[in-house]
């Protein structure tokens, strides 16, 4: 493909650098932005470098956060108890919509993966363990993607702390097999909040 | 939906306002962005910016061009009495792409559209009537998409325009109605581009 134009080549290999947006979709998008007023894309170029350069993650349950500990560990009406294991902040916004769940969550920043080369030691689970070991949680609650990923990834804290005296304990499986979490509407995602079951070996 | 961090809900306001592109899409764009190599988001966000700061029209064509002439009407070989009317930069690069035409373009910056409230006048019009009174022009060539906008563009063209002792051609419809040219194969739209017809009021 010859372009007319280095400015706009080079912006559309950038684009199209990005998941599931091809060339021809990022030229239409390079085509949208010019039609813009300047400032909105100047503002959308600055949201993106800002992203990278200012983006923080909360000490304790490695969520995104402006501050160095999320409003959601910070705040002191919630039950520390109870922690939620989420793959990622999609997850955390897709529960935290439901309004029905008061306890922490721990953001282990993907699933388990052999296909995509992530291992346990590319998680937060370290993390995750010093929790288990030095905190009073009473239940470990797994909210992972109802996939492969997430039932190995499920699988493999389980076995690594069960010993512990913790329950352990999956959400409902209201959503169905392959969905991934963020997808789940809010009424189904908050009732297999509610009745999650305790987690068991298949 | 409420946010763990404002770096990252704005910048999914922003990304979320491109077409397409919805808040949970724009989350994971997001996601994605944030597990590469900083300087790839840099680079993202600092093409965009340039993008709407550096972008420059040709004067001839008002195709994008990095300098005041495009490459293609500063081409000398190619022959400069054949005019090829487009909607934008996409549908000369994609006629580009079949190395079947060699002669200049008219990028019209849309087609009349009055559900989209587009009319002539946000057309490059003026420089199109400027070009056919002034320039040795034989053929005026509608590559205009197979739509009802883009009939309607080329009828007014073609009203406007039919005094002139110039032809007025319609590349051949060998891809569908309804189709957007750039979405064209190469050899279609090249052929249709070698097949054209004269333009005919219908
Ligand atoms: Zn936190
Ligand atoms: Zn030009």
């Amino acid at each position: 493909m010859k372009f007319p134009s280095k400015v706009l080549e080079n912006v559309v290999d950038e684009i199209s650098g990005l998941p599931g947006i091809g060339r021809k979709s990022a030229i239409r998008l390079a085509l949208h932005i010019l039609k813009q007023p300047e400032r909105q894309g100047l503002a959308l170029g600055e949201a993106i470098k800002h992203l990278v350069t200012d983006i923080k993650y909360c000490k304790e349950c490695h969520n995104f956060s402006d501050a160095d500990i999320c409003d959601i560990c910070a705040d002191e009406s919630r039950n520390t108890k109870l922690l939620c294991v989420v793959e990622d902040v999609r997850d955390v916004i897709a529960i935290e919509n439901t309004g029905k769940y008061k306890g922490r969550y721990l953001v282990l920043g993907g699933v388990i993966s052999p296909m995509e080369g992530i291992g346990p030691h590319q998680l937060n689970i370290a993390s995750l363990e010093e929790k288990l070991n030095t905190r009073e949680i009473e239940e470990l609650i797994f909210a992972l993607p109802a996939t492969m990923e997430g039932d190995t990834t499920a699988y493999y804290l389980y076995k690594k702390f069960k010993h512990l005296p913790i329950a352990f304990t999956n959400i409902a499986r209201g959503i169905s097999v392959g969905d991934e979490l963020e997808y789940a509407d809010e009424i189904s995602l908050g009732r297999s909040i509610i009745n999650r079951i305790p987690y068991k070996e298949s």
